[in-house]
């Protein structure tokens, strides 16, 4: 097993790997030529809003209409050299990622994005060009996953730093919360997992092969629909796999005072795994059980016959406390720490 | 007139004043030491959540009652070095600060700030007296604005960055837009003007005199409460002083396509500015018309017997476009643009 980390490997001592300047052309103006105004105007004008926007981008607030009478929050920061770096991924695929990132958690809740801030950093010789893939990429994602951006900032910063607050609606139904397993319950996963692991991997050794792997660590799918899907069926408990599967469902077993034992022959191992940890000399089930950012969901249920089609099955919760895999001890039960890799 | 700038100033070659990292006591753990969790506990651990938080920090995202149908939604972010100087400011300073400035945006709709979701960055050796500080301030600040902190992130960077998403509630009122200026109201303000930009004055010239002064540039102090009760009263247009009086008020024209008169006859220029003026050699009134970050709220009303108490009336909207002082052409006009000072 390996100890994948969900992040960028930044240096030993703590620096940044990719902490120079985006550069796309010297033909793209920079942001502070064409000044804030102009990038805000690039990254509004013309875009579709959701029907739940009242008022969009360009006030002092934006309003969203909220039918169901409570709304879902949640916010997430990436961090240029730690959460993405501009050599390995395009502008685009961050933008993508970043939008992907709080649209995960808004679905690992039971809800549907709807609304999305985001607060952009960029130094000021940054070209257009990064700006502009920047603010595409998170539009695309946005039409993948339901909703519109409705505002945002931007500002000065000595690396790109991007912050995203994604709201959501959960249609009258109860948030799905990390506590609700049960003794007895299944424990099922809708979407992949290993993927960004295997791509980060890849990366690491330079090896320029299978690029929907490596793509796959630039840009997570989350399968947003699943969310208000497992509600709707019922789904007990439900979170994202951001840190990875181990930890993950760590947090579940702890939030819910339970143990979940996952069957590893349940486990699902893409072939492009296997094939990248052939490259890599790394073990394919390491990255599936530790590896992060995929933003899969796992949820549990109260019996098989709830499991909605597009998940699998993958495990059951036990008494006890924390995750086994095949009833023995998990490796990777630590968890990802944003100060400690 | 000073072309006082609303931010700290950076130097010439657009690198930061005050990129070192954030130091407090060597006796203080590092945020590395004790690690996220630990960090994310002491920011969370016994808060008073308000009545509308359902599910507040801890799940993959925070639920919030929105009794109104309709949430307001802004979000705002502070870069070290570029909107504070911990060298200047002390960390609870930077923390209310970064409330105030999007708890500010949702009373300028005419809202009543409800929830936060607050996003920091910092390096791995930031003391943890720092962020303790930082969230001691944010929560302090909520506890003048109303709302409570429903959720957040915590991740690594190379300096110390916040991103803070206000959620507002209008309490049934329409929003108070910025495009509802007409031929006719009154123009009004509620609030400190020019006190931020006299204080940045006298810490740009290292004069520790008048700490009042310096102090309302670390911490402005936004009239939360005079947002919904200028809604209520019927304002026809408001927006918070961020950028400079006549930078925002110019916003307000603009969108509104009309022109406004201030009288300066009519402008509070508080006894403390007129000394910080006389040690500094700078005018008072040019940082009343020209000094951003007070968050003052201006709002215009369909006449002076709408205008609620708190308010001072400053001037007329009238035909044409852009704002004018006692009917001449109006100084520092050009607004704050990030990437340009």
């Amino acid at each position: 097993m390996v100890a994948s980390t969900p992040a960028e490997r930044p240096e030993p001592d703590g620096s940044d790997v990719d902490s120079t300047l985006p550069t796309v052309s010297e033909t793209s103006p920079t942001v502070s030529e064409i000044g804030e105004f102009a990038v805000i105007d690039r990254a509004t004008r013309g875009r579709v809003q959701a029907e739940t926007t009242i008022v969009g981008p360009g006030d002092d607030a934006a309003l969203v209409a909220v039918a169901d009478g409570r709304v879902v929050a949640t916010t997430d920061m990436l961090v240029q050299g730690r959460h993405f770096r501009l050599d390995w991924s395009t502008p685009e695929q961050v933008g993508r990622k970043a939008i992907a990132q709080s649209g995960a958690d808004v679905a690992a809740m039971g809800a549907r994005p709807t609304a999305y801030l985001v607060s952009l950093g960029c130094p000021p010789a940054t070209p257009i060009a990064v700006t502009d893939g920047l603010t595409d990429g998170l539009w695309l994602e946005v039409a993948v996953s339901g909703g519109s951006i409705v505002g945002g900032d931007l500002v000065q910063s000595g690396q790109v730093v991007i912050s995203v607050t994604a709201l959501g609606d959960l249609a009258g139904r109860p948030p799905v919360l990390r506590s609700g397993c049960r003794v007895g319950d299944v424990v099922a996963v809708a979407g992949r997992l290993g993927w960004s692991a295997a791509g980060l991997a890849l990366f690491g050794a330079g090896i320029d092969a299978l690029p929907d792997v490596l793509a796959a660590h630039c840009v997570p799918s989350p399968p947003y629909e699943q969310g208000p899907i497992a509600a709707a069926a019922g789904a007990t408990a439900m979170a994202d796999v951001s840190d990875g599967l181990v930890a993950d469902l760590n947090t579940l077993a702890h939030a819910s005072g339970v143990g979940i034992d996952i069957r590893s022959t349940d486990l699902v191992v893409d072939p492009e795994l296997l094939q990248a940890a052939d490259l890599v000399g790394e073990h394919a089930l390491g990255w599936v059980l530790g590896g992060g950012e995929d933003h899969a969901l796992v949820a549990s249920f109260v019996s098989r016959d709830d499991v909605p089609q597009g998940w699998t099955v993958i495990g059951v919760v036990i008494e006890g406390d924390g995750v086994t895999v095949d009833g023995a001890s998990a490796p990777n039960a630590g968890g990802w720490d944003s100060f400690q890799r």
